[in-house]
């Protein structure tokens, strides 16, 4: 038993050249652990240790190397090294290893592998990114509804090496079309005799090859499924998602989520932050930061049309940056909720009325806590700033308690509507969020400050 | 095949009284389908139907309704009822329910559970929150290394309908001790006099019952497990954690991290926006606003001191705001993207200096170019604005420019060093990010404005 990469014994039998010993080690650990502790080494070690084990391990382990590891050695490779490889390795990471090379190289590998994988290959990459067909993979069990359980089961026994789970069957009938399901537990418990159509779950959970990649792991976790069947518009089967794919599409949309809500660009891969250069940190973040420094402009113009009740009263200057961060961190508080219930499919743009009216009951008491607060704050410790004669502060106080929640309840609104109107024009609703959102209620925020304030103290 | 649930059927059904259709209806569909389809119901209706099903359907259909449908109707149904449902729900369900009952209910619950039960829910409800072990399940498959394969498939044919999975069946010693696994498929491959510990592997991944619910997540996901297997100190297996769960832990971390990062407080469950009352939104909402705004206080005093500069260049009053909002979106980004690789365990607190490196690298032609777009803008477009005599436009611009170069440069490091800060004092990474990272940096930003503004135009 073991929960971390032993790499230290592997040094050493690559140092004693002990074939035999680094064979039983490649063999005898998890592909993802050995591809853990290969990653460290040098290429050509990396290439010397994955020669001397058998072509579908080697296949499995090359698998599990990081993406970017994968494709630096396949541009060194010889192809009929690569060619080889690529060959034993599973549907999907074939696809997922081709789409990245450059296209010299990719055009160069093809003639070299086997028709019915270059096939594959072309039509697995015809699908569109982040769709379910972009990321399923061809390597599934298929049966039909006049076999009986003991045929099936030496079908699976005879397939299992070459598919990607055995844990689920699919059963086709002779279209191709699928009409029913059966599980591994479901064949060992059955009679040997029996026929598949007697057997199948015929409620099948499945995705469209065109579905949301996202759309197809949410199915996966809610009906909590090894795999989901991906078929096309004549409901053909013609590929599945597993449900560790399943983790990663989710996974990845967490992580582009979270980038695209703090503003930056770029392909939200997870797990690349230090292996991202700064050139490429600094691409992903600039082009937010100058866009949202220009808005940010807006609200000095603002600020510069009201400085001379800003020098009259110089308490108001003092609430002035409060405002501004209050608004857009209950904003944001709206925002993150709604992208959130959004994400997880609870809601949809259709729910938009539910949605404005709960945020507006949260809001209106919340902006009043913060307005009483506000105003006790003045009346009681701003005794001593600059005013004009004759303004008491209980009237200041209120000016600025009333911007404060007025600026509460409108920046909480705004940050509930940015999102749904996001996902209602097919935009991420991720995307306006925090940053975006932050500016405009700084602009939305001064303007309520300076009109309320002049209103009320009747400048 | 279907993919939405029609629920339009079943209320036929129950209009009808037909408890034939209503049976086949529940006993065809997936669980949790029929779980969305009855939550539509009232109360009544929906124990209706659940009285017409076989104790283990309606178990587990009871465990696929909302959860807090479940605690809904747990505290209205009669204590025999409630128990033969508790009695036949998964392990890990179970303790899930029990542990959100009121403590009453709960106490008069056990003595009508089944010794073997209520033995398994104080052992599993003893684990802290958010651990490996308050996640698992006590219904796991074992084998013992001396068992042929025949004997184990035997085996497993025998305990397939009270087992989670039986895809993967953990080996144990005479000692409960964690040896080896076997997969279904390994057993159905291999031939049936074969011994266990023949065919186990040994290089096990797995987690202790104290270790991170999300720890023992990512180890499913990195390893594309079905199962993970949790054992005690002594490496006695104790529970098993499946891919499903892993999804739903890794979805309540990520929906955790967005609202901690957006400062709202509470228990972060996923998919209960909108069940969520405004109150609770409310509370969840309101200490960090009000403690943000407090903190933003500090901004005011800052401006405040720095008054009769403003009134003297008006034209640094226009881009204070922009200056508050561009430190807080750099620092954001900084902050999101190392809270993120915390999160997926790419970096770890001995990283700092790495990420500082990088983030410094990254900041400081951030730095330049934010700078010399202020500084061109001020050149090109503030030629109208009010300033004293004999100060020239290109030195105010070098003052600008200089305050936001370095506002960006320090809000990058700050939003990357807190999180890890955090990390390392073991508090959540996630909390001390963007609300409260903006509200930092203005502090912080307003003070280098001023003190850069004051030294360049020698004032």
């Amino acid at each position: 038993m073991r929960n971390q990469p032993i790499p230290t014994a592997l040094l050493e039998f690559i140092k004693a050249n002990d074939e035999k010993a680094i064979q039983d080690f490649c063999a005898s650990l998890h592909p993802a652990s050995v591809g853990d502790v290969l990653g460290a080494l040098s290429s050509q070690e990396l290439w010397h240790v994955l020669t001397l084990l058998e072509p579908r391990l080697r296949a499995e382990i090359f698998g599990a190397l990081d993406q970017s590891l994968q494709i630096e050695m396949a541009e060194t490779l010889r192809r009929q090294d690569l060619a080889q490889i690529v060959n034993h390795m599973s549907a999907d990471e074939r696809v997922d290893l081709l789409k990245r090379l450059p296209e010299d190289k990719q055009e160069a590998l093809l003639p070299a592998l086997a028709q019915a994988e270059r096939e594959d290959i072309r039509r697995l990459s015809s699908y569109a990114e982040e769709t379910a067909g972009a990321v399923m993979t061809s390597d599934y069990a298929t049966l039909s509804p006049d076999q009986t359980v003991s045929e099936a089961l030496s079908k699976l026994r005879r397939e299992a090496p070459d598919k990607e789970t055995i844990y689920y069957s699919y059963v086709l009938d002779s279209d191709r079309k699928l009409v029913g399901l059966v599980s591994l537990r479901d064949l060992i418990l059955a009679r040997p005799d029996k026929r598949i159509d007697e057997l199948m779950h015929r409620d099948i959970i499945y995705a469209f090859v065109t579905d949301d990649q996202e759309d197809a792991a949410r199915k996966i976790a809610k009906y909590d499924l090894i795999a989901l069947p991906v078929v096309n518009s004549s409901k053909a089967l013609v590929g599945i998602i597993t449900h560790d794919d399943a983790i990663d599409i989710i996974n990845q949309e967490h992580t582009e989520d979270m980038e695209k809500f703090m503003a930056i660009t770029g392909s939200h891969e997870t797990g690349t932050y230090l292996k991202t250069s700064s050139w490429g940190h600094f691409k992903n973040r600039c082009v937010w930061l100058v866009a949202l420094a220009a808005l940010g402009l807006v609200s000095g113009y603002i600020v510069q049309n009201y400085e001379g009740l800003l020098i009259q009263f110089a308490v108001l200057a003092t609430f002035m940056p409060m405002l501004a961060d209050t608004g857009g961190n209950s904003g944001s508080q709206s925002a993150t909720l709604v992208v959130r219930a959004l994400a997880v499919r609870e809601i949809s743009t259709g729910d938009i009325l539910k949605v404005l009216w709960k945020e507006f009951k949260v809001a209106v008491p919340l902006a009043v806590m913060l307005g009483v607060l506000a105003f006790g704050r003045v009346l009681f410790f701003a005794e001593g700033s600059s005013r004009p004669e004759g303004q008491s502060l209980s009237t200041i106080g209120l000016a600025i308690a009333a911007a404060l929640g007025l600026q509460v309840l409108t920046a909480t609104m705004i940050g509930a509507l940015l999102p749904l109107a996001a996902a209602k024009l097919k935009f991420d609703p991720a995307v306006v969020a925090s940053p975006a959102l932050t500016t405009i209620v700084d602009i939305t925020g001064l303007f309520i400050f300076f009109t309320t304030a002049t209103l009320i103290l009747g400048i």
